[in-house]
């Protein structure tokens, strides 16, 4: 099977799955997300996938209709309806059903899972950035499906030959377009601070403890474009890329200045990969 | 009929249409829309809906797959599907339909209509108001499908028993969560610019007309939480509520020092939505 979808006990084939159209995602994009990626059928990090999902959902007044067990049986279940190869695992939860209407309508939420097989990036490939000035809203801690400046972000970053981009609000870093971005300088781990205008990344969880075990000091602050372009390294991860670093940024080289701590940051979290979803 | 949807040439009633779940609003917001009445199949100010809707879809180079005409020649035949009554007639574009993927997709985009019976709001019955700090995007000049922070504003809204909350971001007053505002002070119209944190509202261009054509001077400028607390009126516009004025924000009485002036901007655009609509 090509990929699979899930919506509301329905499942099918992504391109045959219909939803209602008064799914409040049609009108208002109102809904959270999450997603990683599985291999051999296991489901990477599924715990903290699981646990920002909710904490997501809660603080837009979202009640998910299964408790945090059921909701994880049934992406493991999924999950062993198609091959054992890598799988991208993405899920959301919308409002619910209701003709549009802003206030929350009185309905139970709905339930969606996508797979679709995808590798999760080669950790080893250097990645070119461009920055962007970062013009989204005030809860980008939420995982939203309020999008539009990330599929914006997105296209000029394809459209640039780059791989990713990285958003300031002025003069501070904030985050990529669908990553967290971190500098290595000095020996140092410095990571921005996750307040509103960060996604609390399961990736960044993972490359903060690795970190630590490997004796590299980590600094949670906050840092500017001046400092992203002094960096030893600049890192980028997310749940499909778990340890990226460029060497390019807005055209100039950067990086290649901390290439053995990199390195151990890297093994060590693909390791943790190959070990958790070990058959 | 009770109500009409259409989706890419198909209709039936909303309750019963289904669109794919592939469809780009599922997962991104990715889309753009516009929304106005009609009354005896007339719908009301529909040039300028259309020529907003599509700068909407420009600024977010979504290609609508009609020419303004063809548009508005759907509408109205879709208006003329249902009774004469007064209709919320509201339409939207997705940018397409394809596997979860930022970055911009290669396929047509999707055109959405939803009617339903609705009257405008009473124009001389006062409101209530609260006041909310504005979190949301840098793009609201841009009338999009992430509604995220204006579904949750109109949920305090609704629990704290008021109409409409005013938006501002520290001092400055922007918006309401699906209205523009504005006030009277000293005998003019005060209304915010519209820059990229406001909409340019179909209904603030009308004040703003029906104001020069009644003598009233008119100022476009940013005003602050201040002056909205200290103002002879407060204004609330939208394409439903034409000019409705507050009596209460924030638990405390405003408004009533203007009740002549108030009257006859409220009296014309009464007029002017009768008038283009009857029969």
């Amino acid at each position: 099977m090509k990929n699979l979808g899930y919506y509301n006990g329905n499942y099918g084939p992504l391109e045959e799955m219909m939803i209602p159209m008064n799914d409040r995602a049609s009108y208002f994009g109102d809904g959270v997300y999450d997603a990683t990626y599985s291999k051999n059928h296991k489901i990477y990090n599924l715990d903290d996938h699981i646990d920002r999902f909710f904490n997501s959902a809660a603080l837009l007044r979202i009640e998910i209709p299964h408790t945090k067990e059921e909701m994880k049986t049934l992406l493991c279940d999924m999950v062993n309806k198609v091959d054992d190869g890598e799988q991208f695992v993405y899920w959301q939860v919308t409002r619910g059903t209701g003709i549009r209407n802003h206030a929350f309508p009185d309905c139970k939420a709905n339930v969606w899972i996508t797979l679709k097989p995808a590798k999760v990036k080669d950790t080893y490939k250097k990645i070119k950035l461009i920055t962007l000035e970062d013009t989204r809203f005030l809860h980008c801690n939420i995982k939203t499906l309020n999008l539009i400046p990330s599929v914006m972000a997105a296209q000029k970053t394809e459209e640039a030959g780059c791989d990713e981009s990285v958003l300031h609000r002025g003069d501070r870093v904030t985050e990529c377009a669908h990553s967290n971005v971190h500098i290595i300088k000095d020996g140092k781990f410095i990571t921005p601070p996750t307040d509103n205008l960060i996604l609390p990344g399961i990736a960044r969880k993972n490359l903060i403890k690795k970190s630590m075990e490997l004796g590299i000091p980590v600094e949670k602050r906050p840092f500017t474009l001046a400092e992203l372009f002094d960096a030893d390294e600049i890192i980028v991860s997310s749940s499909g890329s778990f340890c990226l670093a460029a060497s390019e940024i807005d055209g100039k080289p950067t990086g290649g200045k901390a290439p053995e701590l990199l390195k151990k940051l890297q093994d060590a979290l693909v390791a943790d990969f190959e070990k958790e979803t070990a058959r």
